[in-house]
């Protein structure tokens, strides 16, 4: 961590220059820096909101003094006149003077990508252990974001369980299907999933908009032959897209997917998003795919379309390789999560003797990065 | 509506050409058409979904005869041999053979941006009629999507009544503020919402991934000076933007903004999404903008920061400009929703004798976009 920094006034004042300890320079602008002051009249005591507006600091902001000591850096602004501290660690921590070369399709370094071969590593907890631990539940969630999923075993096999789970870290997400659904057999299903068919892997939802980003599925009864779970990475089935055929990953990143689903009276729900989607700067944030409720793609160019259907087929392929899933038959008091933005779910037929019956439900990702988050805080603060 | 059509196969079966009556002719892939059939094997009765995945429709897939009569089209495919009717109004409606050359931010023609102007255009309900009434009901949400907001009166002066609102055509998001928040002015705010300061329009919660894609404010108490309500249509200032300066709104489109929130205990809310968000191909989807939770913007390269932030500048005076912004005082039973992903809400400072109190809670798109669909169908299959 930077003690003491090597501060040069550039480019008459409108940025500075920092030496960093350990050689990098970083390079900030006076505007930004103003802007990111944390000094009391810039933000709120106590809950930390800015009180001005970009419209409150002078366009000609600058730099006209600069005085580094322990720690920190006491940089005064002109025409405001006025001396503001700076906490050097925290200057080296939001340096954006970097080289940013990137592939398509990069992933933020607090996620990894997997296939079959995670086997055992799989993010898995006890439901007792997480509800009176916060150190384990900070483990599963920390697990949880960066796989994209985890087990819990040893729940209660009670009705409306599966919102004791949710409760450990956000909020449920209700839709039309309710605040839960039951997963299990039905004589008129409004929807496949309540039905004994297998279901490609898919994701949840993806003609809502925006798409529950967590989904949690909770096994009360599991006594039929067959049901088996199987999780899939989404974005790893991208990355080997675009690594087989650059320009198909392309095309589904590049044109919308449309989705729709009118399965019961007063419901018609549709969107218009790609079925791999990119952050403005490439990062891969989103995957959506669902053959059941796969819209007629109207979006791509007809020049493109036999390009388009050649890779969602791959993709498709790809999702459907065995060696790509992680398999699991869920007992009674045990369930999932899966962030639905990324990790597609399937399960098997089933039939015979017997019976299934899991129960759903949404959530969203914000509330469960925000616990993680504030547990990883305390910690570090603890530490 | 085409009756009868001239229809080609070329491409040796890999696509059909159709000349519609009108003169337009429109190509259409043979695995497009494929998958898009609606016959019993292709889709399930009742709820409609797709009941095959990609995989089970041949790779090579082509069309073998073509047969056109009054209203339909029976195609057969081979190699399955199979002969399949596709109605033809549906195949005008879904044609992909245009020209899409768009400019950067083109919006849905659902919409219609506005400015002051829009005056006593702004969609307006009685809250006893659009309960009784589905006419209503669906003209208000009609308006709600075209403009991004919309304004109730004649409502109970009710705790909570804002949830009846919500039930109109949708579901609440619950999140760590609850499942509403009271909206007046706190001793130790953990928000600066609930002190009696102005705040510059804004979208909310743009610190959480997603965001909640509607708000809804619902007045109890407005006797104090002050605190009326301004809200400004984004897209409009974004396009405001694009017209003054190119480079500028590419700028706010091609980079992520970062967003966060940690006011009070175990909350630490992040977002990295950029402040105007297009779709892949363009289409202008979102806006973000809020000074409070704006933080540390550190995914701009040092060397378009300058400009970046004369964009940010600019885009917040073209918000805080007053013709833009359409002005109203909330009286007890009033209410108003904003698509929060579109339409940014502000209010003027409150102090004084009296009181304010409103009421706000979150919701989704998805249900409102739903329900009002499906009065549309219905209107349609009445006329």
């Amino acid at each position: 961590m930077p003690r003491e920094a090597e501060v040069d006034i550039i480019d008459a004042g409108r940025a500075i220059s920092i030496a960093l300890p350990n050689g990098v320079k970083q390079r900030f602008h006076a505007i930004w820096l103003r802007d990111n002051a944390w000094d009391e009249t810039t933000r709120a005591a106590g809950n930390g909101q800015r009180l001005i507006t970009l419209s409150n600091i002078p366009v000609d902001t600058r730099v006209s003094a600069v005085k580094s000591e322990a720690g920190s850096l006491h940089l005064t602004f002109q025409p405001e006149n006025r001396t503001i501290a700076f906490d050097l660690n925290w200057l080296a921590d939001h340096g954006y003077d970097n080289d940013r070369s990137r592939v398509s399709g990069w992933t933020s370094p607090d996620i990894e990508t997997w296939d079959a071969s995670l086997g055992a590593a799989i993010p898995l907890a006890d439901f007792g252990a997480i509800s009176r631990d916060q150190a384990a539940l900070g483990n599963w969630l920390h697990g949880v974001r960066r796989y994209g999923f985890g087990k819990l075993v040893g729940g209660p096999v009670e009705n409306a369980a599966l919102f004791e789970v949710a409760s450990l870290f956000g909020y449920i997400r209700e839709t039309n299907y309710g605040r839960h659904f039951e997963v299990r057999t039905e004589v008129n299903p409004s929807n496949l999933a309540y039905t004994g068919l297998g279901l490609q892997a898919h994701t949840d939802n993806p003609y809502r908009d925006p798409v529950p980003t967590l989904q949690i599925l909770y096994c009360l009864e599991n006594s039929a032959e067959g049901g088996e779970n199987m999780v899939v990475d989404g974005f790893r089935a991208a990355e080997r897209l675009r690594a087989e055929n650059p320009h198909g990953f392309d095309l589904l990143t590049r044109y919308c997917a449309r989705f729709e689903y009118a399965g019961s009276a007063g419901i018609c729900l549709r969107s218009r998003r790609p079925m791999i989607e990119l952050a403005p700067d490439g990062e891969l944030v989103g995957i959506r795919f669902n053959n059941r409720s796969t819209a007629a793609i109207i979006d791509v160019p007809y020049e493109d379309m036999a390009d388009y259907y050649a890779a969602y087929r791959r993709l498709g392929e790809i999702i459907d390789d065995t060696s790509m899933e992680v398999t699991f038959k869920l007992a009674p008091g045990e369930s999932f999560i899966v962030d639905n933005t990324r990790v597609l779910h399937a399960r098997k037929g089933y039939s015979g003797a017997g019976s299934r019956w899991l129960q759903g439900c949404y959530a969203d990702k914000d509330g469960l990065l925000s616990t993680l988050s504030a547990i990883e805080l305390q910690n570090r603060k603890a530490a």
